[in-house]
């Protein structure tokens, strides 16, 4: 990529550049929610309808704000932690701003918490602490459904997802 | 692998085209549940334990059961449709032996039925049918859980998955 700007887009480098320039300077994290933004709070957080849904999606980055706003089905507020916790790494409740999540939880209008962080093992445990933080806060807590994808083959997929599809399972 | 059993392996591809013989001689389906078996009924018929658990599975392929028996956390029978509903080529209840799950519905002893088709289009299809016929038997039937794979990231995770993982999550 550097050859070829190099060599061919020079004009087109420099824009690049300041584009870059701008965005590091002008995107920070949002207020509320933590995702990246150029304003004070992002544009999902100045919506009132999503404000008053009462719906906090927990996410682990700002890409997965995106890939959730992309189905178009989900109508509520976003609380990022980017990141999750990893004690290992030295990530713990303070880094993932679970500080300002509790605050958000006390501060009431929040009627339930989906945990939408990664189906791994470190997402899961991190799931798990706000899980607890919730009760503590008696607000409710779900965790979105473990199963099959859409689309996919039974044959093909992993075991420890098929046990979750089962035990998930919905009566019809 | 025809080239290299004639250079190297004469005597192994003999042993082979025997082990195929007898496997098209001997393996047929299992008069129950339709999956391959040498016997009359397959291992998984003949538990007697299985068949008190009063649950039965829909799959569609023998390998689905493989997959499902290698988790080790579903201990009930199976019903083996070898296909799914697709009217454009000719396959409708009949063909996937929706006959022979009549008649085992109404024979009784059945608690619940799971729906563990694959999460495609036909696969959704097939479910919905048999879901009313178990309706109409008056057997509860439930389908496995639609959600995001578990060491998945969500950020890679198609939007359908998405919202049925939204649609479908639990109280924690």
């Amino acid at each position: 990529m550097a050859f070829h700007l190099l060599e061919r887009n020079r004009t087109g480098a420099i824009d690049l550049s300041n584009v870059l320039h701008n965005a590091m300077e002008h995107i920070h994290h949002c207020k509320r929610c933590r995702t990246f933004t150029e304003d004070e709070l992002c544009e999902i957080c100045r919506h009132p309808e999503r404000e008053a849904s009462g719906l906090l999606c927990i996410v682990e980055s700002p890409q997965d704000v995106l890939a959730i706003e992309q189905t178009l089905s989900y109508k509520g507020q976003y609380f990022v932690l980017m990141g999750h916790l990893s004690p290992i790494d030295g990530v713990g409740p303070e880094e993932i701003g679970l500080t300002e999540l509790e605050g958000r939880l006390s501060a009431g209008g929040i009627n339930e918490v989906i945990l939408a962080t990664n189906p791994t093992v470190e997402g899961e445990a991190t799931a798990h602490y706000i899980a607890q933080l919730c009760a503590s806060h008696n607000v409710d807590a779900s965790r979105i459904a473990h199963g099959v994808p859409v689309g996919g083959e039974l044959e093909y997929i992993d075991g420890n997802t098929l046990t979750h599809a089962f035990s998930g399972r919905r009566k019809l």
